[in-house]
């Protein structure tokens, strides 16, 4: 392998905004999860709701395939952040979060999901659906080519 | 646990097609891979063009995270079926692949791939980009609540 350039930037005030703003508007993100039987990556689309504290919350059915995944292994990854309909999709900026999916208080959290994502009252209460927490460890942000940037939880959450 | 409904319906023609569809028309999609270091997925967004047989193929870049990640191990994972801007993200149809990451034949697949993504004639040429061709060995089709379905290979391609 010859020498590689190192493409990330030093994270800055603006990168943070950026991520922190990626995470807030996003209302779904592409899951990755590693299946327990092949330990090979599966990714799947999830609803997002950003917790009181900016954490990404996702109510998420027993019967998904992902729910099943988590389930055995808790280790994941998120992305978000849409491309426009016209233009090169690769960019548009994208962040890049490895998580851990922890169970959130389900009751608790009712008023501020559904707020958030009123299609959800629907099933909500559902007892096959639980409300799971992103506990983020890194972020990763591209702000289109040359504009890579890697992220701390600090960096994202007060 | 208790006893699950199974959510998976029988494919049929009209999945079929629109599996092929959502891959057909698709740009970009998420990608799923693994981290070799941690064994933690990693997911992020990389172009797509339908080869002639319409796999999937990407021009990566070797400075990329996903990167580093396939040539460790190239089980990954391709999401695509990209939602409307308004209404439920869930209620939008969407494929998840799972594949292996080959080595495509970059020159001779040149005139194709830029037809497709005129946009990557500015980096097409460059050493450190690599055209890889995933090799689907299964897929999974999300067409809204209670419309699942499982795909072989054989249900997505001639």
């Amino acid at each position: 392998m010859t020498d590689k350039i190192n493409p990330i930037r030093e994270t800055d005030d603006k990168a943070r905004a950026l991520a922190r703003r990626l995470l807030a508007d996003a209302s779904f993100a592409a899951l990755g999860v590693i299946e327990p039987e092949t330990g090979t990556p599966m990714v799947s689309r999830i609803a997002l709701v950003a917790a009181p504290d900016a954490a990404p919350l996702s109510l998420i059915s027993d019967l998904s395939l992902h729910s099943a995944c988590l389930g055995a292994n808790p280790a994941c990854s998120l992305l978000v952040g849409e491309p426009e309909a016209k233009g090169d999709p690769l960019t548009h900026p994208r962040l890049t979060l490895q998580a851990r999916a922890t169970q959130a208080d389900k009751a608790a959290l009712k008023a501020h999901y559904l707020a958030a994502y009123p299609k959800a009252k629907l099933y909500y209460d559902f007892g096959d659906f639980r409300l799971i927490r992103f506990e983020v460890s890194h972020a990763f942000l591209n702000g289109g080519f040359g504009k890579a940037f890697q992220l701390s939880p600090s960096d994202l959450f007060e």
